[in-house]
């Protein structure tokens, strides 16, 4: 895939220790469209049941998961490949937000990796040194704990970002309806309140009618919606003509 | 506070149901710097011990926790109301994603809030009526399983990300009216309207009450708006009494 298109990242899943917590990084994942992960020395072995509930239906994710021997391994393929610490460890990397590591791996065709380190301590010292980039999620320094598929999700949500999922369509219905419909409803509310006096005194009148069409302007409502208000102002209006 | 700073959104739980699911969202909420939440009618009463183990030491956040009888009472005083769904349910609302709504708040010198619904349903669509905006995270259409801490952290992520921009300033007048002037404002409407027939045949009257309620949220009217409007109503309904 050397026509431009940037592979989706592949997840790494260094030294994990819970079945489940490898589930939940699945499910994680493919809420945002990614499905390759990638296994370094899981700790209960592979494959491993545990990890099945927790995926809610993110199966396919699993199965598809291979299992490695090192970080080198899982990331020999990869052109770009990123170390997700919470915190900078003082290494000289350059440290990227999820924002720019997403940026950066849709920029980029070819394969990225991002690594997540084991759930109680994170990547080490050697796992990171295999990395280009360091990706730090932008915390509250008070309290910054992330569990592990929440990491993923942040990541995989800053990737599918760039990718125009599932983004929701308008209808013509949902459109702010034409000046012509905003037109006639601004006349329709000045005609009923003419006789009521609203507009008085008549030095004022300019100025009412003015802020009247501002508030009548504002929310660029639909045509569906114009129409109701326009049956709004006629019940009244009859109501008044009894 | 009308120096121009935009206030950190409020997190409303609606009817959430496990109380390890408000511990959790309580901890999604602090890693990005969120510590007020709301709760409406949680199912097993309020406080509940098992909130705290799973809170993972954002304790500050279950203490501060405020219970709430219904959604209106916990928007009252905010100006901006989100209601996250997962998909868009039909509705006649504007829909942002995350980044967008993150954008919108920090834009509002005014509270705003963020509506999740129990964790099994969602919010349904009494809730979602209260809100001006739906809140979609853009999420795979074949795979959309997001938890609540999840949906959380999400919108706390994003609203996080903006912490450091300079917000324009705007004055108190220029906000959006708090919900409780607008809640006021719709049943003035639904006052002056009910003996013109225009809520006929009875077996409509909820459908034709929301679809106006939904037209009467939208532009987020300010409160000198509000205040025109209800003088627009108040002309109509005392002419139609003469």
């Amino acid at each position: 895939m050397t026509d431009g298109a940037a592979l989706p990242p592949v997840i790494v899943l260094v030294r994990p220790q819970l079945g489940e917590n490898i589930g939940k990084a699945a499910r994680a994942m493919l809420n945002f469209g990614l499905s390759e992960m990638r296994l370094v020395s899981p700790r209960d072995g592979w494959p491993n049941e545990t990890a099945y509930p927790a995926a809610s239906g993110a199966d396919m994710v699993l199965e598809k998961a291979e299992v490695c021997e090192s970080v080198a391994q899982a990331t020999a393929d990869c052109g770009q490949v990123f170390a997700t610490t919470v915190r900078k460890r003082g290494v000289d990397k350059p440290v990227a937000t999820p924002a720019e590591a997403a940026a950066t791996i849709r920029q980029l065709p070819a394969r990225s990796a991002i690594l997540f380190g084991p759930e109680r301590s994170g990547l080490d010292a050697e796992d990171v040194a295999l990395a280009r980039t360091i990706v730090t999620v932008p915390i509250n320094p008070e309290f910054s704990s992330l569990n592990l598929a929440q990491a993923v999700i942040l990541m995989a949500y800053e990737w599918s970002k760039g990718e125009a999922l599932a983004v929701p369509t308008r209808t013509e219905d949902e459109l702010p309806a034409p000046q012509i419909e905003l037109e006639r409803m601004i006349e329709h509310f000045e005609t009923a309140l003419e006789p009521t006096g609203f507009f008085y005194p008549p030095d004022r009148t300019p100025t009412t009618k003015r802020a009247l069409r501002t508030i009548l302007t504002k929310p660029g409502w639909t045509t569906p919606e114009i129409r109701t208000l326009r049956g709004v102002v006629a019940a009244l209006e009859k109501k008044r003509q009894d």
